[in-house]
Parts: structure tokens; sequence; C-alpha cells
């Protein structure tokens, strides 16, 4: 019998064995997800050898974006599945392949719902949620915004066009999660994306002195 | 035992009877579902009575939302599903009462993947698209764009800020989905709106003169 959780330990093992921090990356279609990991590998590069799992229904577009970036990338298809679960992701971890790796980023797919529901053996879990959604996604999608330990609002260049109140966005991440961070940044004119590579170094640092 | 497709043979069989027209709306979470709704309840308004069924996991917010344009509507949470399905759209339609209307809008929960595996009952399946997501996301998540009779590519007042290439994106649709019709619109701005309030009044008559 093959159980969910041994995959889950398994992956956990694997992960702690080399030292490698791993970020549970979730949001709606088109939130802005792989253009943050673009931008993070770009800035990182020299400081931070991150590597990709990707989770998409169909296509390796975003495996090709990352490795663009000079990272390793190993992109999942799930056919019909609307999240990654743990036996996927553990065969991701194999086929990246994380021996020479600091982070691994699981980009899940996009979806709001289901991929909360599922524990991937990751160490931490950022929500992304794109100022072109509407302040109220929180409240609608609690059980997402309750599993977020991270918080990034996305697309911030464009508050400018938008009614996007952003002070409102904040008071309902936590009003459904009051233990959340959260961090307000642009992908593309890199406003406050210090911010976010600043949460990445440290959260990755903690990790390191807690193995040690 | 109660099947799932009595409940649908009963939300046809009813539709039916009182002449109402019924469509699934579906998209990502902050695609412009209900701003596009709000847009075409205030446009029709004197022409053809419009209902709304929502699906959310949490809140009313969209109800609310309909109901201040002035039509019905009546909400469905969903708790941790991600998706509406045959039970409760049958459930819904007797709930909001539809002896007075001629159009049926189902909101579906924000989800670019389960809700495409569930039939509902209605007869018309229109999937929307954001500006704001990319442009590949067609093939991303083909089986809901396959499902599609009409492809609606929302927020087309965005297009000067992003990086969008609207032709891509209708390759990309025609690419998953030969047959489907698209439609490219702001509600913001009502560019476009027009021939969306067209093709629901020309929906809307094919389907009286196939009933009569």
């Amino acid at each position: 019998m093959i159980k969910t959780i041994n995959k889950l330990y398994q992956t956990e093992s694997i992960l702690k064995e080399h030292g490698v921090f791993c970020i549970n990356l979730m949001s709606s279609p088109g939130s802005g997800k792989t253009s943050l990991l673009e931008s993070t590998i770009e800035a990182l590069k020299d400081k931070i050898k991150i590597g990709v799992i990707e989770g998409d229904l169909e296509t390796n577009n975003d495996t090709m974006r990352i490795k663009a970036k000079g990272a390793k990338s190993y992109q999942i298809t799930t056919g019909q599945a609307c999240h990654l679960d743990a036996f996927m992701v553990h065969e991701g971890i194999h086929n990246l392949g994380i021996e020479d790796l600091d982070l691994v980023f699981i980009e899940n797919v996009g979806n709001l719902v289901c991929p909360a529901a599922y524990d991937v053996g990751s160490h931490m879990n950022v929500v992304l949620f794109s100022t072109t959604e509407g302040e109220d996604k929180p409240v609608k999608y609690p059980v997402m915004f309750k599993s977020a330990d991270l918080v990034v609002i996305t697309k911030t260049d464009l508050l400018q066009y938008l009614d996007f109140d952003i002070q409102k966005a904040k008071n309902y991440v936590k009003e459904v999660n009051p233990r959340a961070d959260i961090i307000t940044l642009s992908s593309k004119t890199k406003e406050n994306l210090d911010k976010w590579l600043k949460y990445l170094e440290f959260k990755l640092e903690i990790f390191r002195n807690s193995l040690a």
C-alpha cells in the first residue's frame, strides 16, 4: 500500500537532507506567479540557487520561461487535475534534482480553491493576489487565504488604472487570516521587490539555522 | 436513489417550461464576471428580465452587487467546493424563482479548472478571460476553454498598460477550441459591450424560436 503521508515524509526528508527550503506558490490563474519567479531568479542568481517545479494542466510554457532565466525547472502536467498533490511533487523533486539547490518553488496549478486542500511537503505557503482581481478575494476564497503564511499582492504598477483599494484588500486578508504576512509589489516595475527578496533570504537563513 | 442526471433533467425541464434561457458563466477569480453582469443588467433592464444564481465559497457580496442593479439574485455558498453542481443549481433555480424571467445567469465559482467538469443544465457556457491574465491561459486550461461556446476577453481598457497581445490570445482560444466564438470588451468603459448584448439578444431569440 502506498500512502500519501509517506510521500510527504519522503519529500520533507529529502529537503531536510539537502538543506533545501521549499515554498508552495498558489494563486488564481494569471496573478503573476511565473513573473514573480522570473524577477526573483534574476535578482538572486548570484546568491541563492533556485529551482522550480511547475504545475499546469497542459503546456510547458512556464518551465521554458524559468529555464530562460537560467534556473532549473521541471514541469508537471496534471491533465484535468486542479492541484498538485504529494505524489506529483515528490516525483517532481526527484526529477528536478535538488542536491545543488538552496530554494525550491512549487508553482501550483492556478486555482484559488483546490490546491489549498493538499499538503505537498513544502515549508511555507505563499498566496498571490493581483490588484486586477478585486479586494474581496480573501473573504470569497477563505480556505486558500487561511492556508497562507505570506500573501503577496501583485501588479501594483496597475493600481493607478484600477479601482482597487489596497488597504481594503489588506483588511480582508487580516479578517480571514490574522497571522498572514502581507507584501505588496510589482514584478514589472520592481516596486517593493526588495521586500520580497529580503523576506526570502530571511526565511532561508532561519531555516538553515534551525537545521544546524 | 437521487441521481445527478435527474436533477439536470429537472433543471432543463423547468427552464423549458418557462421559456428561460440559461448561461453558465465561468472564469478565474477576478476576471470580471460580476462586473459584466452588472453592465449587462443595466443595459438590458427595459428589454430582458435577468436573474442571477451566484456561486461562491463564502460571502454574498456578488448577490448584493446584482440586487443593487435591480435584478433578482440567489447566492449559493459552496464552503470548500470548487464548483457548482447540478444539485446546487437546481435548488438555486427554485429559490431564485424563474417564472417571470427571460434569462438566468449562473455565475460559477471563480475557477478555471473544476467547473468545466460539471454540467449544471445550462444552455450555453461562456468563459471569461481577462487581459490581465496572460495570453496562454487557453492552452494551459484547455478543458475549460474546450467547454466554451463563447469566450469573452475582458478588461480591454487595460490593454494600453499591459503586455497582452490580443491576437495571440485569440489564436490560443482557436487552437484549443476552433468552434468557440470570441468577443473582446470592457465592462468599465463599455467598449464593445454592444456586441455582447447583441449576442445575448440573438441567442435568446433563437432559443425562443426553437421552443415555439
